[in-house]
């Protein structure tokens, strides 16, 4: 590749982690191309080139933050790859993508979506791109059989509670009382797991 | 009362709902003085008598979110004052909670508050209010004893789970998943509720 097509990717590359920045630390309506511009240093000329107007911004930070949210959990998934992880670890792990600034970020793009049915459209299909990979990895940590039904939907529930720890935190940092809750948690689910394992 | 002071008290409860219906349907920033005025068919005088400003409005509207979520707590609990309830009912009813149009205008709110300390530091207080009255309420209803370390930390994380699964329906109508992951949740709580009740 020619060191043009590096510069103009990586510039790109550098206007889109601003515009993530932007949405979790100043929200949606706040978040400009110019804004974003000046966050990146990019110049305003050189910003058009790659975003012409607001929608072509956000269009593509939406995907951006989806396949960085994927990413995120294909390398929680790599880290653990040595076999089963511990429940309690894979409940942090769980956790950790729904505190974090992409899920900051995120929230601001659902509080739009919410009343935006455009914005809507656009990302209910990213989001459930984002619903099965979560899925797929946590019950690739937990190990468990994805057949059983009673282990399916009790995953399913803990990426539920997974969601409302990290909008309780959107507020104050709620980290004392969520690790009471995990640490709760975890012990039913082990338990749970435990119970309907085969025996060896 | 005389009828004036009833009018201008019924006045000011039309432009407090306009706002709570504005929040969640339009968004924060499409919530104004003169977009409630209208919603709620209050001339722009007699709306700047009761709302000099938009922030006068938007802590008053907040102020009766919050009055209206810890009503509606309450209304549930007297609705069920004549023993305890069904576990799977109680799960409704908390999830009711935060599946209506009052999460939806918090959830602007919360949003908002995520990007402004002013407004956070306001929301702050009157969240936690919410917060104990729910888990009084949930705890209530379960009727556990609250002294019980493990039966606090469920009922704490069935809280969350309520405010996960509401915010996973902000974009979807999530109803038919949620029944599924609620129908498993109460399984568990049931199981968890026996075995720390003392055997009479």
């Amino acid at each position: 590749m020619e060191p043009r097509q590096d510069r103009s990717r990586a510039t790109r590359e550098r206007l889109l982690e601003s515009a993530v920045t932007l949405l979790s630390e100043t929200g949606w309506t706040n978040t400009t191309v110019t804004t974003v511009a000046a966050h990146a240093g990019v110049s305003r000329g050189a910003t058009q080139h790659h975003f012409p107007t607001r929608d072509d911004l956000f269009t593509a930070a939406i995907e951006y933050m989806t396949v960085a949210r994927v990413d995120e959990l294909k390398t929680t998934l790599a880290a653990h790859s040595d076999g089963p992880a511990p429940v309690r670890d894979v409940l942090e792990s769980i956790v950790g993508l729904y505190t974090g600034p992409l899920f900051k970020a995120a929230l601001q793009v659902w509080t739009a979506a919410a009343v935006d049915p455009v914005v809507r459209e656009h990302i209910i299909p990213l989001e459930q791109t984002v619903a099965r990979e979560a899925f797929r990895l946590a019950s690739t940590l937990l190990n468990i059989n994805r057949e059983n039904p009673r282990l399916r939907a009790i995953v399913a529930a803990t990426l539920d509670l997974g969601r409302g720890l990290g909008l309780a935190n959107i507020l104050t940092d709620d980290a004392g009382r969520r690790t009471w809750v995990l640490d709760a948690w975890s012990a039913e689910l082990e338990a749970i797991i435990a119970a309907e394992s085969p025996t060896p």
